[in-house]
């Protein structure tokens, strides 16, 4: 039997799309003025399947998950701050806490496995994997039943979106490490060197930059004899990784557009377009990090950003910043008057 | 006695800026992470003299104006729908009526004067000056008492905001030929050459390019001898322009920060900083529109604006569509916890 993540995604639908771009045509502005917020609304019109999109209902999940990789000292954070991050998601001091909820958007959190465990929390799904990776210094990341586990979780988390009515999935993760983790991932997957795909993550100084790249390299020559985008992703990878990963097939097969958040998230996204490139239609991007290395892995896939802000803090952040846009491009389409309707002369 | 204009305004608060940036290092994320989302905060504490800024009552105010230049044929559209659109701000339909709404921001728009008058409108001020400046191919295009009428009423728009409550404001513009009433006021204000400032506006064709650039080197020889930017406003500027440069010195000096737009508010923004320099740290930039020379006007003002999205609609459909930027960091600001109120251990 194939396994569920390999089956292919349709394509959105061309005939809403170019009802949409009619439509924008016809919007009392000079054609093309709105630029980006246009394309936004056709895209989301293709996607969706209606020539009049929308992003009311938002899902965001955060996956959180330790590294064994942390131990080599990568991050400028301790461990436990994973543990201590999920209490703040459940009591809302999360950056991702107070954008979801300014914006009603719907946000939970899964906890895949984390040194620090915090136990039960308002908010919080419990989906524990083991307690991290194992570190991919010396090992594999995960076990072939653990990959499949975390892209099972991923799937999930798209039945409980579609189930709550989203018209828009966004996922985000907290681990500390994986930016190491995601690094490692983009280099196997694009044939990249370690120094172009490093960052300072949380704010690593130059000895933990240096570590990390170190890291890097050496996890690629262990696992040089891995050949395919799945085991890239077992070996390198982390639980939110994978689950993002399986989140974002999930999401495409369903018909259910994509927001992709930052660097960590990418890399997930980018594993998803390997694994199964008919996912890429579904993705759009919220911004640019400034995370060294993001830049690389959008322009692997083509993708153009909609922010540019200097932010790196994952969570889902990013995505939740640039998500107003794609409601007022909504509403700019929905709602303004066509030249006709109007009665303004037209170019 | 001095113009109005004329008199200095304050600093921002150096005290209320710092305690954003304290506040912002305690937060629970690694210290920069949130990159413009951080000083937009902090910038915004300092206009506003606290050090939780907020920007839910926001001020639009759209003035329109028609050029006597439009005769040239520097526009893709006719001159009639300066007036045809103050229908469409009034009835909702036109895009920033829509982003105005979405955003429960308030949304006056003021008539200063238009060729095709539709007349009393609801939510449509009538401030007429004459239906049009004069071409300033051959005449200024004000007379003083025009431009300081134009002036006034950019003011008296700023005591609207206040009397309402408004924590920012917006300015937007309509009117056929105002971006090359703007590129000629920017070309006087920064001596650059009509190539490097003007664009295509709503859309001209190659034929229509360069007749807008040979009308701006026309009128740049024919005003040769003005030599300050209340004159080079007076002569080369529109109604629209000058009420845009008036607000924003009003707000100001009235501590009250704004949001600039597009190419066009960016020329009044530059005349209005010439004016009065001290209006300069009062001004956030919302976004590089797409017309042509709008990036050396913001570079000339050291301007790093929010958004790029392609677009250069004018109306304040750019600021419009930034403001959700300013709401979140908002947000982030007063409602993200602190390390130590959530237990999360630190770097």
């Amino acid at each position: 039997m194939t396994s569920w993540y390999l089956r292919a995604c349709a394509q959105p639908h061309a005939e809403a799309a170019a009802a949409a771009r009619q439509r924008q045509a016809q919007l009392t502005k000079p054609a093309g003025s709105l630029g980006r917020l246009e394309t936004l609304a056709i895209e989301l019109a293709g996607m969706q399947g209606r020539a009049l999109p929308a992003v009311d209902a938002v899902w965001i999940t955060v996956f959180a998950a330790d590294h064994g990789v942390a131990a080599a000292g990568v991050s400028a954070y301790p461990q436990a701050v994973t543990g201590e991050m999920l209490r703040n998601f459940a009591h809302g001091g999360a950056a991702i806490a107070v954008l979801a909820a300014a914006q009603q958007a719907e946000l939970e959190v899964v906890n895949l496995g984390v040194v620090n465990d915090p136990g039960e929390l308002p908010g919080v799904r419990r989906e524990i994997i083991a307690a991290s990776t194992a570190s991919f210094l010396s090992d594999a990341a995960m076990h072939d039943e653990q990959l499949e586990a975390a892209l099972a979780s991923g799937q999930r988390s798209v039945e409980r979106a579609r189930a709550g009515g989203a018209q828009l999935l966004i996922c985000g993760e907290m681990g500390i490490g994986n930016t190491t983790s995601a690094a490692a991932l983009g280099c196997a997957l694009l044939a990249e060197s370690p120094e172009h795909l490093s960052g300072r993550g949380t704010g690593v100084d130059d000895a933990g930059l240096r570590r990390k790249i170190e890291a890097i390299r050496k996890a690629l020559d262990f696992h040089a004899g891995a050949h395919d985008a799945r085991e890239w992703l077992r070996r390198l990878g982390g639980f939110e990784l994978a689950a993002m990963t399986g989140a974002y097939i999930a999401a495409a097969q369903q018909r259910l557009p994509i927001l992709v958040d930052g660097f960590v998230t990418t890399a997930a996204a980018l594993a998803a377009v390997k694994i199964q490139p008919s996912v890429r239609p579904w993705l759009l991007f919220s911004h640019r990090s400034q995370e060294a290395g993001h830049a690389r892995l959008l322009a692997a896939m083509d993708a153009q950003p909609l922010l540019d802000l200097g932010l790196r803090l994952g969570e889902a952040s990013g995505a939740a910043t640039a998500l107003p846009l794609l409601r007022l491009a909504c509403a700019l389409h929905a709602n303004m008057a066509t030249f006709a309707e109007a009665g303004v002369s037209e170019a």
